[in-house]
């Protein structure tokens, strides 16, 4: 699967023990910045350095990974490297996920050298941290270095095409109308309100849109649009999710268009390990970093990995919040936070002989 | 210009009076109908032949014009074999109109035969009659078998672009959001509101609007839309500018978004020749045909002839008022008395003798 493990031995005699496993993503989304993914991979190749400099030794293995594919940038579905190892996806499927231009994923895999002989199955691991910036704005605001990540918002896509009648923008009434990307605009204001009203936690955004037939004077016959609905727990998803139904229903009577809504995805609420965010925790205080609890709003591998081995996340922040742009930094003393307490965790769980 | 002319001799002596000319075009666009301009050729190639199966001689040459590229599908901008016989648009420029392939107007032309000697200008017309089909239910809900066109209503055409901020759809709070979709959404329902609110007349419709990058979990950083309003007059069309303009600034400013308006283009209320409607009225009158005057809510060829001769059109009912699609019809009785306003009200400005 091109997913890539190096492995720093245990103190003799524990090599049979499960590895703790650090890691993350080194694909990117097109100009996305330095930081997205890199950052956790090159953050656990450091602490493995600072391990041996220290010349410490573990009764547990020490890994860092690097997951395949984590955006979805170039082959869908993104995290497919993780998905593939923890089971969700079968290896033959993603192979077969094919770009834009027809390109297997298989064959790009053999053409960069990256399909190893190794097979992409589950082992026994003692636990898997991963290092990641925010991509929000919440350790920036409050000053913090670093957020122990608790788990991972439940999300729910929604795909929804309003069939309108396409007319001619001229001679039409507006009285006679059926205007689909005037029920789609109540909806997209819909969406706003709808996550407004459920409090500080839940999201909701309408990131995809296309109009058919797309010209200038065209009375819109069809839209087709994409709701990404994100709460801290899956009662208040499930609210957001009937308040968007909702919304499209009346959208949909007001302008006496035709819907189709098509749930495309719901994923969980995952809640990380207690140990292993105890162990983040315990690592931020004896390093006296700043630091709060939260919630990722963001997928990562560690989602994945959360269903194969006790797992947490270390977040650092997003200057301005911003991330998947070129803009994506993060101030390094911030980092050389996170990856200390990244180091300092992965000790605890490997622990030092 | 590919713009073809056919002429039947005015009665002896009368060859050099400018004749009469009826028309239309025979470009469709893509999944449209076969009435849309082809109607109008059609039913002029009739009358000429019914003036001679009848053996009625004129005083006026009566001519058939078929014109170039009226719809713009394939080569913008529209009307464009029209515009370049008033001299709105240089024959140099129209012959260098590129396709998406990139291929050039010029080229096609050639290609295809229609590249002929004749010089594409203005000369000295009669009138310039053009049968056409309403492209709205109106005619249909009253009833009615013909359309006394008037002239042709005022079109503005502006095209917005709002800059938000780009972000993830997860970990980017609501409260922080300035998401370009959430303000254009904000102007597709002012646009409704906007020609509701002046009255019967006025239409406002955004028919083409781009998300970018158009992703599933990024906030839109930026949305480009158009926004087409007509008017039966030149104030009404100014009051609905102004509130375009008003609602443009609020959406902006309630979402923290930058905006960009460029006014695409400004078609004043186009007249037509009160002689010309009239002897239209008149024929329909002789005929007894049911008819009610109106405007035109499109753009068509009779507005560029409108600037080189007296001209006027005859409007017959769109089933359901559809067009620019495979349902798009006329009932043929509806034809028929269409083309026998057309024949008679040539007639009348050909002068029989």
């Amino acid at each position: 699967m091109g997913n890539i493990f190096g492995r720093r031995p245990a103190a003799p005699g524990g090599e049979s023990r499960p590895p703790v496993v650090m890691g993350s993503h080194v694909d990117s989304v097109p100009t996305g910045g330095r930081f997205d993914g890199a950052l956790g991979v090159v953050c656990a190749i450091e602490a493995v350095r600072a391990l041996d400099d220290a010349r410490v030794l573990t009764r547990h293995p020490v890994e860092v990974a690097v997951f395949t594919n984590e955006e979805g940038a170039r082959f869908q579905p993104a995290m497919l490297g993780s998905a593939v190892l923890a089971g969700k996806i079968p290896l033959e499927d993603a192979y077969q996920a094919r770009d834009r231009h027809g390109i297997r994923l298989v064959d790009e895999l053999e053409r960069i050298g990256y399909l190893g002989p190794e097979p992409c199955a589950a082992r026994p691991m003692r636990a898997y941290l991963e290092l990641h910036i925010e991509q929000g704005p919440l350790l920036e605001e409050a000053g913090l270095s670093v957020g122990v990540v608790e788990g991972i918002v439940a999300i729910a896509w929604t795909r929804v095409t309003f069939h309108g009648d396409q007319d001619h923008a001229g001679p039409t009434p507006m009285r006679t109308r059926r205007d689909a990307l005037v029920a789609a605009a109540e909806v997209v204001r819909s969406v706003r309100r709808i996550a407004l009203e459920l409090g500080d936690g839940p999201v909701g955004t309408v990131g995809w849109l296309d109009v058919h037939p797309n010209i200038v004077n065209a009375i819109p016959g069809k839209v087709v649009f994409t709701v990404d609905l994100r709460a801290p727990s899956d009662a208040l998803l499930d609210r957001a999710v009937a308040g968007l139904d909702a919304a499209v229903r009346d959208a949909a009577a007001a302008e006496g268009v035709r819907v189709e809504a098509e749930r495309m995805m719901r994923v969980p609420l995952t809640r990380f390990d207690s140990d292993v965010v105890g162990a983040i925790q315990a690592a931020t205080e004896s390093l006296g970093t700043p630091h709060r609890r939260m919630l990722s709003g963001a997928g990562h591998d560690a989602q994945h990995m959360a269903t194969l081995c006790p797992t947490g996340m270390v977040f650092v922040p997003s200057i301005a919040g911003k991330s998947h742009c070129e803009e994506e930094a993060t101030d390094f003393d911030d980092v050389e936070r996170g990856a200390n307490v990244l180091l300092h965790a992965a000790l605890r769980l490997a622990e030092p002989v």
